[in-house]
């Protein structure tokens, strides 16, 4: 008959054991205590960074720091919880990045993704390989993992955007490489915008080329598009009871996520909508396109108006809420790829109240 | 004409705005140590636990510690580079666990998955969602994440097996879950060994049944078996220039890696046999089934004689020697499928020394 | 040493032989016609329907027979060389069908998959598994194998379509069921244009369901959007040498063919273009939407005007023209995937002249 | 209101309009007679071929043809519904093959998808792309769509095999490609059964190559492997209620089907076992490797013994029987690939008798 065993050692015996043990760089699994908790806690934290307090700091920077001192203009924004790390959430990073008229941003390019979401612009565009992509407010611009990308502005007002990366995931995994490029700025092709017009056309698809997986073939996603796609589509659906009317921005050559490491989504909440409350393992920042609104977050309510920016840690009970008259637009990107493809996403549903 | 600004700022001009910026946990980018690295340079060393240490003092805890105390009697293998986390290399952890006869290590499940690889057995198994695993010397058993599992020694030895998961990986992606069985031991069921002749029998499948991908429908893989295809296969085959003749352990209904986060292989060095270098983003743990040999890791030699375990850390040069006469065998595992699923793996081989 | 073997039998021993084979159901196969050809040649040819031909004919039909002595008021293009199966190329099937001014064509199923072209219409519908999908001129509208569907015309003019099915190969593979529906026609729902606002909107996807591979979840593909699309493709690629810009409409959920056995594609010629030879083990039907042209099949010219069907067999040599002045635009429907999914699609390009 | 039109026209009418179609190749629909039938009917009959009648006259052929007037020395099995097409069923062929010591059977390939299931051999090989594949009784090899093949005979006894092809289906399709090797021979490798070892062996596959889907990496499938995998299983499932227990045969690239038209599989039946009935649109061709017992086909008894050949037409009713006290085995393959992936493969269970 097969049973635990029970056995009762003195407190000196088990020190002078575990003592000895460690000169092997040898451990007791039954003292640890980073295993066997129930369920995940995140040393992130909820938390809202203001678009009032983030754009007057912005512009600062652009008296203080040059492009030629500063490799790329961004203020980082820290999660309180996480120490000093380059990091928003556990494994993604959020960035306001400013670039000013007659200013180039450098080419390089590394292994963590990017994303621009942009806020304001009136043309200005980011070369990834060779390939010149407007930027507009309200559009998603991506770099995918060792892309070369610079950044121009061409303009006469400053550009100004959120900058999304995967930088604390690909850190925890030691896997950032990083390389500059041969010269400041990449040669430009012609503006043709081909890509956007071959591949973000609707379920219509060049059919003389067959685009590799990766990069994604559209790096473009208009605001215009979204915008309108998610405004039609609140008439006939009434959309994920968590996330409002969500729309995820897709790799048109794999129907997944637009990379690897990064989906990223834009939401509708229609006048009055409060969410229902979920929690998953993957966690998320948020950006205001239009509006305001608040979440809940683990019990705690961050109110959020036009351009704020704020993220749902990991494993965190979280609902959305629209109490004002018009509908109200929040842009997202989370880690859901990565969990999901190593077997690590799971989700559950809050009880209602 | 586009170009990087130039801008020339007095050091309290910026310590003034960095403080500023940090009361709204903004901070720059541009001063941010953790971003722009060339290359990654792993926190983990490359290390050897030698048996001759290990042994002794597992069977001591079976003294000091019992399987009521101890929820698994396991002695980490701890990277001294790592500050105590439960980690071996960066993303994986290597444990020796004991089983006393007549002792059982009571059911429970998580999501960090599991390997076991048998050093010393004359019997004994692990139920895995009440299914019976044999395990002997050289066997793989696999436990995929959220799968029930308890191990028995029904046998009059010690069982001793070197016990591979991910938990450093779950560990950093936030993600991990625990559960304990309803009772101490599964039910047993037949000791079938059906899904063995089902899915292990060479290039021919049940044809009545699709199992589903995840979990793996083998989670046995017979030392007897995977020996066997490695003797055979060495008379037709150079192998791999870095690792020697290796086989993969395979999910049958995937033709991918055992489980999604980690991929396990064998290899056989041949006698004189001196691998060429390379090194990878991916880590991995090695364990000596059979004979002696060196491994060099960044310029250092590692010896290595039956049962020792020793480390690879990520984007380190190494390479395998076989010196003696014979051949031997090295049981490997590693983070391989986390790397490429998301985009993350490299690999570059060593100029010739 | 091997070599081949050489006999020399009277005409009598093998005659003798031959027929005491066949009373066993047995034959040589060195005197069989049907194996070692060199390449293919099929017995359909190229043809071209006049739709100053069909319309009239059509028009005629509606005065002949109703929708109750017709299961469908269809006209079958039948190619000349197919010996009268329904057939307009070896594998796919063309037709007119006519539904008048308060007609149905009642509700069924059956395995062979069809698209309708939309020619004539102003308004009307089919209804698909229970949901209308609109139908106007140059509309593309889907009914996958074994789907519900009818059709209806609340209109006050004449709705005329092109109807493509795959019958001919269906009927090869021995695989035709065909169901009626338990009354004459669906319960209608909603008339939402749900499944085309979510899945027609560009690389923006439903981020709440996860649709199934089959059917599609968009089966409606309208003219206003394939021609806009391709009219702004225009400006910036030249397309394919062989068949002018050229999208194919695809299946939202897979990346890949409306259907397993029919791929759809909108082509447009530009003023003066006449593309470069080549030819596919794949046969098609093209419709000209918009303009006249020609197309050269196997050294023979046929020109086509608005709303005309011609075939193109496999295996042959073909190019398109556009002597005019305008664009003009081609829809095609062909059995790419299934020679595709079983590797026997081939293609050669022409040597050029 | 929308309702069916009811019509009442003249046959006189109607003769004529229909006369009038057809100068214009226009048919009506409504008088088609190879559509919208409720299910199919195959054109092949179940057959059997008998092993006493084959083999004394493939053995006679030996006498009158020599390799060199054959390019292949084949007797067809020809379905005596199918009005004298190379056809066993609608799709598939199946042929007896003989070479004799010293003869070679000169080296071609062809789109057709060959396999060869050895019935009389003390050695000899088939030459696939340059590796010779050994000849065993009861093993089965592969020459997939365009693989160079040619066949020898280096021993001292005739060699005789099942040849199993997809000729019908590719000749149904049009695509039927044929090209001559450019000598008798293709130069023999060294005979080292390096895939058997690479990728035959269990779940282990090499690590250090990824070969392509097409042509599966392992074209040899040993008698002895196949037929201790089903004894050994045989005690520990219940197998299939329709087929017994049975193995399919797999492409280790893919865990597919050996071939992208063809399915093979390996049948062991019980002493007194009789099985289900069940129907699918899929053919299946059988040979009886091992004992005797009978199949049981739309009611018609068909009883066979070692070495015979018979055929199941798709969509007929059908079981299999072993009265014997010892267990049977059957060799299969079939075309429910192809129907599989274009969206056609149905099945039916009967109802119990």
């Amino acid at each position: 008959m097969l049973k635990r065993s029970d056995i009762t050692s003195s407190e000196a015996e088990l020190t002078s054991y575990y003592s000895e043990l460690e000169s092997y760089s040898l451990s007791p699994l039954w003292t640890a205590t980073d295993v066997g908790n129930r369920e995940p806690k995140s040393k992130a934290v909820p938390f809202m960074w203001h678009w009032s307090d983030i754009r007057p700091r912005a512009l600062r920077a652009t008296e203080l720091v040059g492009t030629a001192q500063a490799e790329r203009r961004v203020l980082r924004l820290l999660n309180p919880g996480l120490g000093g790390r380059t990091a928003t959430t556990n494994t993604l990073f959020g960035g306001i990045q400013i670039v000013m008229p007659g200013e180039v941003a450098r080419a390089h390019r590394h292994t963590p993704s990017a994303l621009r979401f942009i806020i304001e612009s009136e043309g200005g565009y980011t070369n990834v390989n060779g390939e010149p992509i407007p930027m507009l407010p309200g559009d998603l611009v991506l770099t995918p993992n060792w892309t070369w990308h610079d950044h121009a502005n061409d303009t006469t007002k400053p550009m100004i955007w959120l900058d999304g990366l995967d930088v604390p995931l690909v850190n925890l995994l030691e896997s950032a490489f990083f390389q500059d490029y041969e010269s400041e700025t990449q040669a430009l092709s012609e503006d043709s915008g081909a890509s956007l017009l071959k591949y973000g056309a609707g379920a219509l698809r060049p059919a003389w080329e067959s685009p590799p997986e990766w990069p994604s073939p559209l790096l473009h996603y208009p605001w215009s598009q979204a915008r309108e796609a998610l405004t039609k589509l609140t008439g006939v659906t009434a959309g994920s009871p968590f996330d409002g009317v969500v729309l995820e921005y897709v790799n048109p050559a794999t129907n997944g996520p637009v990379m690897p490491t990064i989906a990223c989504t834009i939401h509708m909440l229609r006048p009055g909508e409060r969410t229902k409350m979920h929690r998953h393992t993957s966690s998320a920042i948020y950006h205001a396109v239009e509006g305001s609104g608040y979440a809940e977050i683990e019990g705690q309510r961050l109110d959020w108006a036009d351009k704020d920016v704020f993220c749902v840690p990991g494993w965190t009970w979280h609902r959305h809420a629209n109490p004002s008259d018009r509908p109200v637009f929040l842009f997202s990107y989370s880690d859901v790829p990565v969990l999901r493809s190593i077997g690590l996403y799971r989700e559950e549903e809050g009880a209602e109240s």
